[in-house]
């Protein structure tokens, strides 16, 4: 008799919309994807991009403070401004070959150290923004792995721009060879009605208003741009290097 | 001198996507309008529409045959069968007058029940669903307090059946008078996607495939039937009543 194989041997693409989420998924047999746009994930692949030897992410000031004594560059900033005594803030145009090349910089972001940590036990974590979309999506279709896109969010809550982000890597990746969960298809539904002004759809969101208010409405702009880089970020031990 | 008020007053309408977001929300000074489309609130709604006396959401099979001691109708159903010993199924076609007028029918549902026990504090628990959606949305618009949208989702996921419910409800109530969050403008969003044709919209999601294999797409199209009913069900104590 012969044996028909029923259960679907597919490899999935989920959509975590919030760190909040993550432990309903199943990380451990997964490749994460972190999303962070506004602006952590962006400078990452930036200062990657440009040379940077590595990027360790911190959640507190305090914690980057004392990586300073170890030679590193270190990026923080409160309220818009650079925090005194710190080499630079969070801005993507702080991560240029100039500042970075050869350099390791530890960067305060709470929302994206967060889905970092919380997403430790994927079988790799890698750093997506619209700045290596398609180069990650080529290199994500190649593993034949489990997908699991992490939307860092704001505190835990859902964030536009991160989801239309994650649609973005859904329509990219989507095909015979995945199967998608709602959020995937919702977040790819977002991205289709976003693509073609990317910058005035998200301008609608309250966390844009919010950065308008810290004057950095071209940081923002920058972060939009789609495939400007090539390289993945990748996270080793503490680390963020290039793959 | 004059006292600007700055701060604004507006009213907030927010959606939490899934339950387990719930703690990240104001509930207590907030009215929580549960969502579970497929098939709980539907049915709850047409039921109460044609003159229960109440019904009671639990979680568990076990806990509704305790009740049927106390002379109410039971529904439960497993794997798309009603369970022996039960009057009725979850299918809404079983709330009709002739079955539930004038009685108190205890139903059984997993993710409704969790998200009304998770909303417990709040200023008022009601109940929606397509077949609701314009009377609920007119006496929302007269209470001038916050709204919490709370998708039941499916084991605490995200699902797109109660999303676009919750985007229908903030395309209705939206404008001056309120503020709304990023899962707010991306539920309207997408129900504004789904809207021409929300049967066909939803035929997409992995829920869909999972209802049409227990032989349930008559229920299905019912529930998206919109504005078939007026009652509102609302929460006293453990039941629902009429409001």
């Amino acid at each position: 008799m012969k044996v028909v194989q029923l259960t679907s041997d597919k490899k999935k693409i989920e959509v975590a919309l919030t760190p909040a989420l993550l432990p309903l998924y199943d990380v451990e047999n997964s490749i994460v994807v972190v999303i962070d746009i506004f602006r952590a994930t962006s400078s990452m692949c930036y200062g990657i991009e440009n040379g940077a030897d590595a990027i360790i992410p911190v959640s507190q000031v305090e914690e980057c403070i004392a990586y300073a004594e170890k030679g590193y560059l270190i990026a923080a900033e409160r309220n818009g401004e650079v925090v005194e005594g710190f080499d630079f803030g969070n801005s993507p145009f702080s991560y240029t070959a100039e500042k970075v090349a050869g350099k390791t910089v530890v960067l305060t972001t709470t929302n994206g150290t967060h889905a970092i940590h919380l997403s430790r036990k994927a079988k790799s974590i890698v750093i997506g923004s619209f700045l290596n979309l398609s180069s990650l999506a080529t290199w994500l279709k190649d593993q034949q792995e489990n997908i699991l896109l992490v939307c860092a969010g704001w505190k835990n809550k859902f964030n536009l721009e991160d989801t239309v982000f994650a649609g973005a890597m859904v329509d990219k990746l989507k095909g015979d060879d995945f199967r998608i969960d709602d959020s995937a298809i919702a977040a790819a539904d977002l991205w289709e009605l976003a693509k073609d002004d990317l910058g005035g759809y998200l301008a609608k969101t309250s966390h844009s208003e919010r950065l308008k208010k810290l004057g950095i409405e071209e940081d923002i702009a920058f972060c939009l741009n789609v495939d400007m880089t090539t390289a993945i970020p990748v996270l080793d031990g503490e680390k963020l290097v290039k793959l």
